[in-house]
């Protein structure tokens, strides 16, 4: 096997919605409640609903196209962004140049966790948006190349019984994954431990759906100090997955479901041996707390194998013990635009690692693409011979497309020339 | 070697303060200001500190005479506890059962960052009971036996030129760690990033001394959901060690002190690698953070090796990646009268992890002792011969202790017949 033979599904990536995604999804009698992009004095494009601006959903969440010294929290607007940011199409074309296959995306207007209609004060029209929001991500952008996107949808948060609605209408249509909150305490919604949100993981049940949990949304979980900079946010992220792993496995969401499936989107892995090595001397250490009982005589890291898949971008000591993290719940993911990427040279910096860790050829594939498929029951083989789904072939698709990163008043510049980004 | 041959120094161990502690240590004046243990109707011991209980230091923290199933939050009387929780020639016994050579102990009662006093309200008493804790730490509990204890004190954190002041007055004693607060802004104090605690880091450095920050103190650093079990707090009080050397490591606390040391305790070492990973990646990839001039050059994780001791009690994870950590920062805890405690099989339970491992006879020898005594700059063979320090020899003086364990019930009835923790 070769770095070319390699087949890459990411399992987090994300998309920064175009102004005009609300085009197709909302009857005419709610066109003039759409949320809206304003490009104000300052040249910054801001998303309004409800009359708030709600984000500039650029600077840190879109930084792909751009130099390392032109990052930081500053927002923008959207000509300033690689296109691949907010189109479906040039999405496709930065997928086949990083020999990517396929990619599950999350919101960023919306919120991981639909933050946008959940905070807003009209929750019939919230309602009305967040659904159009979801029609336009599973059926718009996902719908448009069924072999490259794993359809992911989000729900209420503010109403257990239209979340439950949302996520049997999403299942209905072939979405895979909801996306939801790490550690909804944190932001003023009940735990997963009160059980508030059980009748929605029933459904995500029923609908042999995925519940995608992805880092970030519940940072708050950490009371850091006032003077923290931001390296806190950027560095700390991934061990809140472990919180969260905790709150599910005793809390006891895992156990209460036994076919409930979990993603910890951009959780990483190298947190995993020392937690288990962690809860399973817990469980054997603190007999009095009758754990076997709990844990119907399973061990802690055992029942988190039944449900949880872990994912990372770049993680070599994670990979170097994935004996012990166990390797059918490792996947792979690329984060593209975000930061974190390794766009556009995954495949290499990928298959460095992979390779350092003397992973064998078969764990490579159970990696990059087979755990994702298989947890998140999704085979994009219905749609493209594997003999096409390779990081060689896709990436021979590309050969045009410019990988270079510009400053982002060089993209302005292009962009608005070709009417792209402009509102 | 085998293993009779090592040679074991733990660095977290605790005592708990016996009723007589403040006997020889209070000026006539003050004798009847000292906090007293008081049992009460049920038959449970209180220390008593300015009119208020502070603490019943039993329970979880002093378990290690009972058998599993008596474990709990539940208070007890010291007539209830092994003998060598709170009686230092009882405990010599007990380490030499177990085979351990030194100990460093952190106080119960007066709580590891001197809580008990900092909280109480008349602040001149607080202060010569505080270093009255100390003077009897030092002096009488580690003080009794020159080979066998690292002397550890407290400070006061209601004052930074007191808390100075009582550094210098440890230091000049031979004291060589202050135990601290490790997240200071979740009790409401300065954090460490706002640099209110930098004179007393100073005088640390000036003293040669280590800073100690023990798991546990930091906890509320996590908002927990409120129904979380008290598995939350046992499975992921190490994971703060992680938040506690971030906020050192870019406050910057860590490269305004080059010779700052400071020792993680209990925190685990399995983190460290994915840490690591994660905060080398962050220096290269966020470049516009500028982190290359911040770090003199030096990526973050060489930084941490130069000020941070690691240290655990079992962690197979951690160990099998002992290169990636560094194997001159970490070192090994046997957590005596805790729940964790591998006492008194800790020869066994840390060989055979150390074999599992396949470290070397002189990786052993950096990890159960040789780092210990390095960074604490404590020397055991000033006051005893290397050859009656191994686990071996120990354990030759301690055929005849008893390491049964036995209800509390049964301790209380032996104990009072023989007048031990009676008050």
């Amino acid at each position: 096997m070769q770095l070319e033979d390699m087949i890459l599904v990411s399992i987090d990536d994300h998309m920064i919605e175009p102004p005009d995604m609300y085009k197709n999804h909302v009857p005419a009698k709610w066109a003039d409640k759409v949320p809206k992009v304003v490009r104000n004095d300052q040249g910054i494009d801001q998303w309004v609903f409800q009359g708030h601006a709600t984000s500039t959903p650029f600077g840190m969440a879109a930084t792909v196209g751009w130099p390392k010294e032109e990052w930081g929290f500053n927002p923008g607007a959207y000509s300033e962004l690689r296109p691949g940011c907010f189109d479906v199409h040039e999405r496709v074309k930065d997928m086949n140049a990083n020999g990517v296959l396929a990619s599950m995306n999350f919101p960023t207007m919306a919120g991981f966790n639909a933050r946008t209609f959940n905070e807003s004060e009209d929750k019939e029209i919230s309602l009305v948006m967040l659904r159009a929001y979801n029609d336009w991500a599973i059926d718009e952008w996902a719908g448009a190349y069924p072999a490259r996107f794993i359809p992911l949808g989000i729900v209420p948060m503010w109403d257990i019984d239209l979340a439950v609605e949302e996520v049997h209408r999403l299942g209905k249509k072939g979405c895979r994954s909801i996306s939801f909150l790490e550690t909804p305490h944190v932001q003023g919604f009940p735990s997963f431990l009160s059980g508030h949100w059980d009748p929605m993981l029933k459904a995500i049940v029923d609908e042999h759906m995925v519940l995608s949990l992805h880092i970030g949304g519940g940072f708050d979980v950490i009371k850091k100090a006032p003077e923290a900079p931001v390296d806190h946010l950027i560095v700390l992220a991934c061990q809140i997955s472990a919180i969260t792993a905790q709150d599910l496995l005793f809390g006891p969401t895992l156990r209460r479901f036994p076919d409930l499936k979990v993603a910890l989107s951009e959780g990483g892995i190298g947190w995993i041996p020392f937690y288990f090595d962690r809860i399973d001397r817990h469980y054997h250490n603190q007999a009095w707390l009758h754990h076997d009982a709990d844990f119907g005589g399973k061990l802690p890291s055992e029942v988190f194998r039944d449900h949880i898949l872990a994912c990372y971008i770049t993680d070599p000591s994670g990979l170097l013990l994935r004996d012990r993290i166990g390797l059918d719940i490792i996947a792979w993911e690329c984060d593209y635009p975000h930061t974190d990427t390794t766009w556009p040279e995954s495949p290499e910096f990928s298959w460095k690692e992979l390779q350092d860790a003397s992973c064998s050829d078969d764990e490579i594939h159970q990696i990059t693409w087979q755990n994702a498929c298989r947890f998140f029951d999704w085979d994009p083989f219905k749609h493209i011979d594997k003999e096409q789904a390779s990081v060689g072939a896709l990436r021979a698709l590309a050969k045009d497309v410019d990988v270079t990163r510009m400053p982002k008043n060089e993209w302005r510049k292009r962009n608005e020339a070709a009417g792209i980004g402009v509102l």
